[in-house]
């Protein structure tokens, strides 16, 4: 490993940690909040995780000439938002699932009202710190309706009812894969892309750009979770490898093959960085990241 | 009926089909929504009802000297918040209801999984009317956070947790039970009044005027509805009478008796109607929807 890539590894960490400090700080402000249902919040959000939606913001922010500091609230917002989507997702009436993250779901431990309801004001949450925090009014107002876009019901909603109808129909092809990725976690990635833009008032040229990015690794990020699950530690995963074929779910690997998934998951990177070189050295951290998801294996 | 008080109800009337236009209209413009989620969303939002926190914006907006329809986005944000609480509300693992405004709940026609997921989009939805067509974009935001603050953690959704906790342990006195009301339904009636008097340009001492008139009708809203489920007829209700106490919640009539229940509804009417006569004739819809929350048979 080089040393440009370790300063860029430690510069991620440091962020990562100022995301789980900011994160905590929302849930501990949150004074007139039923304990119970704080606590079932916090257990979810406070989980840890890779952090990379709100890092996702911070580094677009900071490829714009932004403070990447100033992405913050949107990324904790982001955040919030895909954990809404985990506790909801995992629901008896949805995925079903006991674990996450190598821990009981949400519902396992709080019960299912509990577990919806904290869904609920986490979503609910993402808004009010997007409206409050974000500098000035007119950008926090254009985050809110990116967000809500992205994860509305032509976006992250739709995707999860897509997927679900597709469990019951089996998925076509390549293409009807890629919708159901696209709307399930590409939109709500793109999001905070184009709000740390935004905060770092980005030109719509500029922010265009982010989105082709955003494209590329959004997909990549797929085809990277699908080959871990053909191929990946399950202790390192916290669940069951092989879980998704074993519930005839299709996949890239499943779909295309794993030396053709890989190869498609490398094109698509090396894509995404070119992209990132359009930003110059203020873009270092959007390749960096391109490589993160590549690399994954947790 | 004197002659005013008939203008002021065809006034209503006429808002309430704008209202519903323009939720139609939200509702058709979602191209790229999934039909069956599409359904599942208009089947609740579209079921008619009083509209009565749209009706509080715009009537809000109006005593402050505004366009009363500028604040139709915020209404029609507060009453997808609105729907997507009942719908949420109503699910098995939850409220358990089978049926809603006289027509099966939503999870019994859609399923528990479409049924969350359409609540979880129409919460998602009102934020991006908010955002993308309240203006200026400042108070957007304003809005945004104001609907966020009242929806969320310590406002609706905290209301919901402790009424179900309060099943379990039982309501203690008066204070106990208005506590959560004014979480589960006073804080959102309020948001609609601060959000049309902010789309108006209102200053604060006006925007506090309006929460103390909020104070009051949203309490009167609330006891008014348990009177109702005591005294109310069936068929216009939509759902069987009485299921509250059979359930064993406490209401206002179980714990102060029908009588006394009747003169603290009138009393905080009467007050709500000196607040509303402070914004001279430009309140006279304040004072009459105090009126129809006092009258309201269904």
């Amino acid at each position: 490993m080089d040393a440009a890539a370790t300063d860029l590894e430690i510069a991620f960490r440091l962020w990562r940690e100022s995301i789980n400090q900011r994160l905590s700080g929302y849930m501990a402000e949150r004074l007139d909040c039923p304990p119970r249902l704080r606590e079932s919040m916090a257990y979810s959000l406070l989980a840890g995780g890779k952090r990379l939606r709100p890092l996702l913001a911070m580094v677009a922010c900071e490829a714009c000439g932004g403070d990447p500091f100033a992405a913050l609230p949107a990324g904790c917002a982001l955040e919030m938002v895909h954990t809404y989507s985990l506790i909801h997702d995992d629901l008896p009436a949805m995925d079903d699932d006991d674990f996450r993250r190598g821990r009981p779901t949400n519902h396992k431990v709080f019960g299912e009202s509990l577990a919806i309801l904290a869904g609920d004001a986490l979503l609910t949450l993402a808004f009010e710190v997007l409206a409050r925090d974000v500098q000035p009014g007119n950008v926090a107002a254009a985050c809110c309706a990116d967000l809500a876009s992205a994860a509305g019901e032509c976006g992250m909603v739709a995707g999860q009812v897509v997927d679900l109808e597709a469990e019951q129909t089996g998925v076509k092809d390549v293409a009807h894969l890629e919708g159901i990725h696209r709307r399930k976690t590409g939109r709500l990635l793109m999001s905070g892309l184009t709000m740390g833009g935004r905060i770092a008032g980005a030109d719509a040229p500029t922010l265009r750009r982010l989105e082709e990015y955003g494209q590329g690794v959004g997909l990549a990020f797929q085809i990277a979770d699908d080959l871990l699950d053909v191929s990946g530690d399950p202790e390192k995963m916290g669940k069951g490898v092989q879980k998704d074929a074993g519930l005839g779910k299709l996949t890239y690997p499943g779909l295309l093959g794993v030396d053709e998934s890989r190869r498609r998951l490398w094109g698509l990177l090396d894509e995404a960085k070119q992209q990132a070189a359009s930003f110059g050295t203020q873009g270092a951290k959007l390749a960096a990241l391109a490589d993160f998801v590549g690399k994954r294996d947790h």
